[in-house]
């Protein structure tokens, strides 16, 4: 890993001097001090993504949920657990070149955290989960009126209504792209080792073949690398 | 795993011959295809009592939920996801000498699961999340009118009042033995390599010494091998 960081700090390429943002893996939002809300985001391809940008020479702070897949080498890794502490270390981390929200970050958590285990009441109702909203990390950073970063990606993972969904996350949220992707159970996208998504930019939709969750983050990496100096050699 | 698998086959000791049910790990609740309740759970004090009742001889039937611990080896291992698949799993697994059911199984799933991701509503409130109490695997089998394993042990993770809940639960459930143990955060318990565990039966509560997990399975496992044999020394 030492060496792999020096190598990341040696590196030359298009990404050089920009820092970057990757944001991966689930969030788990505690129910009491056993049980949480979980989401089956394994957070390669946010890792993915993170090895991807490193290796065009951007540093990277790499945010990540409790994921299962290996955090990447060469770059910045920030552990948290759930989406209000995710929204704290990514702010934390601006000012940024560019932001890349891969998280499955959950959309609610439990209103009333327990401090203590619920027990099952003999006899009784089950206890109702009642949940309130969690703050909208891609959002709040899209809609940022200073220090929001040139470019700003979200992910939608859909499971119904892919494109017309993702169309619409993109005007909701104010980010300049989409990733969308359909993670119903059959497509084995979840865990799995491969990818299958469209980028959705302010120009329109493009399906990219599926791929190795790899090889669909080098193919982003580069379009931001491309996006990223595209601006600076515009007049 | 094979040696090892040749090696449980040849092993001698005082369970060989007799065959011992083990559940282990959490159990996940699907809320929607991406969504899941799921506990702090790692697995590992279930697998060092399988591999400790394995070393004494035992033919160990090992039904495992979605934990991160490694599976023993030389037992047979059956994986599944929720508490209704791990009773399916554990009755097919009968009849049995002993069952010791480490699991955490849910005490609750989602009423009503969603066949799609669950949108956020912009503007609308939070989804009320209904909950329904999932079959209780310790109380079935503990009274199962024919079949019962002669020996059923239960757990107890408690976060207040270990001992008053685990001495009622024991009545409650009507298994022979409850493992107590107090899995409040600042324990280090739950993911931890140590357990400290009061053994409840009817003759009364023992406060065992915290242990490494694999010392405390020892323990359990010598116990369980006195017992079955006193079973058949007495008249």
């Amino acid at each position: 890993r030492i060496l792999e960081a020096i190598a990341a700090m040696l590196r030359d390429g298009p990404l050089r001097g920009r820092r970057v943002i990757v944001t991966s893996g689930p969030t788990h939002e505690p129910i009491d001090p056993v049980r949480y809300i979980a989401n089956r985001s394994s957070g390669a391809q946010g890792a993915a993504i993170a090895e991807a940008l490193r290796d065009l020479g951007a540093e990277v702070v790499f945010v990540t949920g409790p994921a299962s897949a290996p955090r990447p080498a060469g770059v910045q890794v920030i552990e948290v657990e759930t989406a209000r502490q995710m929204l704290d270390a990514v702010m934390a981390a601006l000012p940024a070149d560019a932001a890349v929200f891969a998280a499955a970050v959950a959309d609610w958590r439990v209103e009333a955290l327990s401090g203590s285990k619920i027990k099952k009441d003999p006899g009784g109702r089950p206890p109702a989960l009642a949940l309130t909203e969690n703050p909208d990390i891609l959002r709040t950073v899209s809609r940022l009126e200073a220090g929001r970063p040139r470019l700003v990606v979200g992910f939608a993972a859909e499971t119904d209504d892919v494109l017309a969904n993702a169309l619409a996350k993109r005007l909701r949220k104010g980010c300049d792209w989409i990733v969308a992707n359909d993670v119903s159970p059959g497509t084995g996208v979840m865990g799995g080792a491969e990818n299958a998504v469209t980028l959705i930019t302010a120009e329109g939709a493009e399906d990219w073949p599926r791929a190795s969750k790899a090889e669909v983050a080098r193919r982003l990496a580069a379009r931001i690398a491309e996006r990223l100096t595209q601006d600076e050699a515009a007049p």
